[in-house]
């Protein structure tokens, strides 16, 4: 039987419209309105959207794949609100982080909040795939804590003395943001698909995507414009240790190394006078290149393995990832 | 068939057998190294106790409890690591907290890490009865956060202007401690009991011993003798909303009033004497007599509640209860 296909637009306003059903309390209100409020900034909701359309790869009956999407991006929404405190981050998509508008302890006890609710959407999955669910979803939070636990080690390490490696680098952003949108994909073929196999070639498709747009947001940090509302060149002020960075690095000799340290650590230099030497780096060493073919090297894995599924709704599914893909381009 | 009798050495030696064998990954050591540090403190362990003889009640396949027991003590544990971080508490159980040897931001994200944890112990509960236990674990971890958002709450509300009321403070200490003794005597229930009202009467006369249990703790923090390794009177030097303070500042006159709110506020006063003042205070409205009349209730409340199920080992779980009240007098 011919599923009907689920446009983008109308799993992104169903997703819209089951978060503000969510029905939280009321009270206490300093537990649930950090929850409301982060929820309610307008994010991209990726996550459910891709386990919506990996789920449609199979089947149509919505109802039952809705609970488990919003658990991902419930998931997803604590993990920001307490990386934002171990970050010092003041700003999330363009307004005040939790911890910023409330406190810490509001931020910290509103998101083990948000984690627990996140279990209690997945509960709603059906009962069948309940255990399966649940270890996916325990296994990626895991990696996931494990990635931020990761990236703030990295903070401490030296440039030079001992430095962050590609590969190091690479497992980092696997476990802190790809695994999740690979199991975005993974919950969509469990629910859907009735097929271990096909799950987990979905994880792994997921995990490539994943990997791909951390790249890419790494990359249009520099090289994006500014229609994202942030301040280009930002990683390069706050010294951090992004892929282009990494890599460069790596593969820059000891005076332009000398160079990049003394740039990052000083505190007279002009902020446009640092991103200006960094990114003349960069450019010399064809930095930018380098993490555009990395970049499509994922991509097309992503894309190959979904079309192995030979679901006729692949090209919904891909049209949509090509779309993200091409932003800031 | 007569099942055999568990005792409380045994589940204690299986229990810490159980904790050593978590098997917790070592890296990232900054990650997990707190998680076994908080594990391997020495508490009492009474829930995954309790949970085991609330199953001992019907039951003595032993393993297929073990790891939903567990799977309360890691989220206890996590609940105390973050608990601790809000409350800037420097000890735990004699040791340093998680916040005080690591930073806030291990103590954040490790205690993240246990709570999924939890859950991961809780998926290898039986498959059958897997959604009904995580329906009750997310209900009272909810209702966990809910308790020490309104115990937060209750710290920025004046002692006279907005006082916390009676009522307030037992919804709170249900909340926050009650409703977790509550789940682990269910989680016997729904494991061992194979019966849904079974299962809520166990969650009731948890709820009760809970808020026995919490009530006693109020007045040990006083009453309890110098055999815990605390601190007489830390409460009333916190100025702290216990059950005590909540129920005299109901009674107290307006000079009475007035006099507990300058010995709380004060900075010069010798901690000796504010102990001695309020502790005069509590003596002249009979408020331990009080207290103990009213954990009396609700002690018996559970005993009755555990009698009326009829088992043949529920002497076993009411010895256990009874020597675990009766400390400290």
């Amino acid at each position: 039987m011919t599923q009907p296909v689920l446009s983008v637009d109308a799993i992104t306003s169903l997703i819209k419209h089951q978060i503000e059903e969510l029905n939280l309390p009321v009270a206490p209100q300093r537990l649930y309105d950090p929850i409301r409020y982060i929820l309610k900034l307008d994010g991209k909701r990726m996550r459910p959207l891709l386990a919506l359309m990996s789920y449609n790869l199979f089947a149509s009956k919505v109802e039952e794949m809705v609970a488990p999407s919003l658990a991902i991006e419930v998931f997803h929404n604590f993990s920001l609100v307490h990386d934002d405190i171990m970050d010092k981050a003041p700003i999330r998509r363009g307004q005040d982080t939790v911890h910023k508008k409330w406190d810490e302890n509001i931020a910290i006890l509103s998101g083990d909040a948000m984690l627990v609710k996140a279990y209690d959407l997945l509960t709603r999955a059906p009962e069948s795939k309940l255990k399966q669910l649940m270890v996916a979803f325990n296994n990626t939070a895991l990696a996931v804590c494990e990635g931020q636990q990761y990236d703030m080690d990295f903070e401490l390490r030296s440039l030079t003395e001992n430095p962050v490696s590609e590969a190091e680098y690479m497992n980092m952003i696997r476990l802190k943001t790809a695994v999740l949108i690979g199991l975005s994909l993974q919950f969509g073929g469990i629910i859907g698909a009735e097929d271990e196999i096909t799950a987990d070639l979905l994880y792994e498709s997921g995990v490539h995507l994943g990997l791909a747009f951390q790249l890419q947001d790494d990359l249009l940090d520099l090289y994006g414009g500014e229609q994202f509302g942030k301040q280009m060149g930002g990683d390069i002020l706050n010294a951090k240790k992004t892929y282009l960075l990494v890599k460069l690095l790596e593969i820059a000799n000891d005076s332009e190394q000398e160079q990049i340290i003394e740039v990052m650590a000083s505190n007279t230099m002009a902020d446009s006078n640092k991103i200006a030497i960094i990114k003349r780096l960069y450019d010399q060493h064809h930095i930018a290149d380098f993490v555009q073919s990395k970049i499509a090297v994922h991509l097309s894995d992503f894309n190959r393995a979904i079309q192995s599924i030979g679901s006729e709704r692949a090209e919904n599914l891909l049209d949509f990832v090509n779309s993200l893909a091409n932003r800031g381009k």
